[in-house]
């Protein structure tokens, strides 16, 4: 049994953006009672991470934390064609995740108590973003 | 054909645990000649790895190297309301993995000879961690 | 429905290289509607990444980024057993993939545009890795 779909997420620019009740909803209708989904960003300046889900702050401590650690226009990189975010974002897309498997249990995503699953924008210009769901149990 | 288990994982602090074993027992009830078992960490503050199992000072270094790179303490930080090693738990546990895929073949984990898997307590007091275990084949 | 298969890769040492057809050579094989595919690296000295398919200075850079952050030669590090590439290979390892589940369509790799799967080698001499790619539809 297998079930796939898409997102298309509007990104504001550099940040993150809960969608656990967009896929939660795919996994639903797969109406599945044990199995695995795996969501896939279609992207390599943005990625997708398990995060807390109850503070904000933690959200603007991991950017704050990434923009530290991978800055903007940094020298070292010679791929500048698209401006200072755009190699930054590739490393940041490397450094954290393009696919997530999660379990799902009787039709729905078996996630912690204070986990998300959020698609990260790098590119501090907005985007929309491909996000595929596919549940198989 | 899904087989899905827990594991109740009790943490020392933080450090590594190797929990191969745990998860091999689970895959060979399974009974599956070829298919794929999902490791996944219900928690933000706890991740997975795959890493080297035959000499403990890796283990010891990848948390000397994480200790430095995401420093307890960070003024960075603004989510510190469980301590200095609130958020940079959280930080290590983007920077590494919440979900693990490895292939089964034979009812058998499928990993390379020096591999091991093992879940990673990023907070200093001693927790426990749920840890799910999906074979799908 | 479940296929399996094994890549043997000699690399050249330290850099990246582009599995993306052999890849999909397997999952072509399968021929599966709908599923995911899970690529797999047996080792912890060299990982797996999704990354940008055009401009091969995004993979320099990439490995520029790392060889900084992780310098070879660390006194950091104990184990050191194998050289000064030996503990900044798994720290590499760690922070990217062993593991990555993609999703297929119509017997296809449902990548993005510009996404492309790379063998990263992480240490300085030549080694022949083991990926093994498992389609589950």
């Amino acid at each position: 049994m297998v079930l796939s779909d898409d997102l298309s997420i509007a990104t504001r620019g550099r940040g993150t953006r809960d969608i656990t009740g967009a896929v939660a909803e795919i996994v639903a209708r797969a109406g599945v009672d044990a199995g695995v989904c795996t969501v896939f960003v279609h992207h390599t300046s943005a990625s997708l991470i398990i995060g807390e889900n109850a503070d904000p702050d933690v959200q603007r401590d991991l950017d704050a934390f990434f923009a530290r650690l991978v800055p903007d226009g940094d020298r070292l990189f010679v791929h500048t064609a698209e401006g200072p975010d755009d190699m930054p974002s590739h490393v940041r897309s490397v450094l954290t995740a393009t696919s997530l498997s999660i379990p799902v249990r009787r039709s729905r995503l078996d996630l912690g108590t204070w986990q998300g699953i959020f698609l990260w924008e790098h590119r501090h210009a907005p985007h929309r973003r491909r996000v595929s769901v596919t549940v198989v149990g």
